[in-house]
């Protein structure tokens, strides 16, 4: 739904809406032909999937597998086609570096070149991040552009962030990674004629940093791509009249949270530690976005009975959810991450929304086949917040 | 669908089709579980429902909510969020006012002010409409602009319509209405050049108008919003290819469907005599929009029984509809009012399509749990249109 209209009709309430996120929650049979979801005992969430419309959501389109942007960013009620988030301010996203307006952030790599500068390792061997940490922190002290400041800062393994800040910086340069070996990097180049300047800095910035490390070993030069800006969406919790809040143990989660336009609250590192700061913010806020990675790790390590465990784990925390009364809770996951995989997937994730205006339902629990007939039917993710929103009386009718 | 395609598409056939309409039919579970179609004993329909695919209407967009305006158009076959009627159109509309091209509408409310002109009730206190009515007749004979024609007339207690008519109008002006008490109703102003002329014409008509009335107790002054022309959108008809006639007992419903451009048939205030004039004009046409209001009166009221008996009664009459052999019946609402939130909502629609070209299906009746598991599965309302007319034959291939 077009976010002017929904900010039209956006109207005041004092109910409260819970979206749990249970990342990568989607499966595929596994060798009892059940997915990790319906393998696993989960009585909390089958009770409350009783007083629920369940349904089958779509992160992105049909057989378009997401990443942890798109799927949110939908989940979130943007659409992730339109909206799109630089890799370089993804990554910086990710590590939970505030991105300013005049910022222009690219993703790096660390690798290793020849003597004659023609790269033999991409990824310089997957260096540990203890080293990635030390060239960094080296580099960011050294490098000295007039006028504007330069951040580079450790992601994971060869991995990191170059992040120029400035007046006048351009997204319209090209990539400094050949994407190939056996080549050198490339140079920066406009492909506008305003961007001169910026190719120029980022040429001056990156020979200052490869002067540095050009007598390591491990890794002797960087690659630089996916240069972008701070994103501009239009503000989810001035969007929806909602104060917002988001709890996520992992810095990604945090700043897609951030970018939109929710308040990121201080928690810990596990789920149980999320619920503690939910219980404790619960009266401050009119939405809570609660985001729970399990699912996601042992999706991806293709661990079934992990996943299934983190699946059941969550499932004896339900109560302390639904102690709280939120009038809406959503249940759903940004994506599928099939254990049979081993990755994220395109496969629609089961969804559950629960509210006092939900129809009859015949369904005996929450899992991939009962939501396959649920009475939500398959929706796109990005219809999900107008939903879930217009079951908490926070819509306004559209047209008279 | 695009209805230039449609346009291209439609051919001549001697079928009929008939939309029958109950308004705001879809509703929630009542104290028994049930909604009330699913409480009402409905055998007619149940048998018809044999005979056809069922499914479920989502009148805007998930979680939308849509007035009666859009609800309609979705179901004309209009996309409701690119076809938008103004404020001022649709209020004309609501009490058969027929625009003219070069018209300019505005929603009106009566107001009071103090003695510095501040507003003390934004709605007069919602004097009656007998009052209301004397005020617009001796505006309307008094208001004198050099070249135009203006309009006042009543609505129902403190609300009105003023028209302009003349060359050269833009609904491109600010609104009067200052949406607040304590400051007095503000001046139209040119949002683009070319207004300018309008809001002057606008600024005198409502001195004149307020000079007849600052003396009057219950409403001395008055406010103006919603400023819009005619609506111009495809021809119902002439996309279609056929000979269209509605046959509503309520304005609202009139207007909109000549605001499509469908016949409006004369007929009573009751189903029953719609049905009579349905009966009497079947020959004379091929598509039929046969509205029913109960259904949503009763469901606007939150009174569950009487909306249940509205069904009821609604399918006593269906044996008459049937006897009239139409190629298709359709029958669904506009939108849903469950009579638990005594008011319109988003939730999707049961719908029946019922012609010789279905396919199997192993439902029991018409209702909102069969039709969520029905053949046609859930569908934007506004795709409804052309589903009806291939099933009448009267739509071509697309493409060779």
């Amino acid at each position: 739904m077009d976010l002017n209209i929904i900010k039209q009709l956006a109207q005041k309430s004092d109910s409260k809406i819970l979206l749990c996120v249970l990342d990568g929650l989607g499966g595929l049979p596994g060798s009892k032909g059940r997915t990790e979801l319906e393998d696993a005992s989960t009585p909390n969430l089958d009770k409350l999937a009783h007083k629920s419309d369940l349904g089958l959501s779509i992160p992105v389109e049909r057989g378009i597998t997401p990443g942890s942007g798109p799927g949110h960013l939908a989940l979130f009620g943007y659409d992730p086609i339109e909206y799109q988030i630089g890799r370089g301010a993804l990554e910086a996203t990710g590590i939970e570096f505030k991105l300013e307006d005049n910022d222009l952030a690219a993703r790096g790599n660390f690798c290793t070149v020849d003597n004659n500068g023609n790269i033999t390792d991409r990824r310089a061997g997957r260096i540990s991040t203890d080293i990635c940490e030390n060239l960094t922190a080296k580099i960011e002290t050294a490098i000295n552009i007039d006028g504007y400041e330069v951040f580079v800062k450790p992601v994971k393994e060869h991995r990191f962030i170059l992040v120029i800040r400035g007046e006048g910086l351009s997204d319209q340069i090209t990539e400094t990674d050949p994407q190939s070996v056996g080549v050198p990097p490339k140079n920066a180049s406009a492909l506008i004629a305003s961007a001169e300047n910026t190719a120029n800095i980022v040429n001056s910035a990156v020979k200052q940093a490869v002067e540095l490390i050009k007598e390591e070993i491990q890794a002797n030069s960087l690659t630089l791509r996916g240069w972008s800006h701070k994103p501009e969406m239009p503000h989810f919790a001035n969007t929806w009249g909602v104060k917002a809040a988001a709890i996520a143990a992992y810095p990604m989660y945090k700043g897609l949270a951030d970018i939109v336009g929710m308040d990121v609250l201080q928690t810990g590192t596990t789920i149980d530690e999320e619920i503690d700061t939910l219980e404790n913010s619960w009266d401050h806020y009119d939405f809570f976005f609660l985001h729970y990675k399990n699912t996601d790790t042992y999706g991806e390590d293709g661990n079934f009975p992990e996943k299934k465990a983190a699946i059941e784990y969550y499932d004896r925390l339900v109560p302390r959810l639904t102690a709280l009364n939120p009038d809406v809770i959503v249940v759903t996951g940004d994506h599928s991450s099939p254990t049979m995989m081993a990755a994220h997937s395109w496969h629609p994730v089961p969804l559950l929304i629960s509210s006092q205006y939900v129809r009859k339902n015949k369904h005996s629990g929450f899992s991939e086949q009962e939501c396959s007939s649920g009475n939500l039917g398959m929706l796109y993710a990005k219809n999900l917040m107008t939903l879930a929103f217009a079951h908490a009386g926070r819509l306004n009718k559209y047209g008279a």
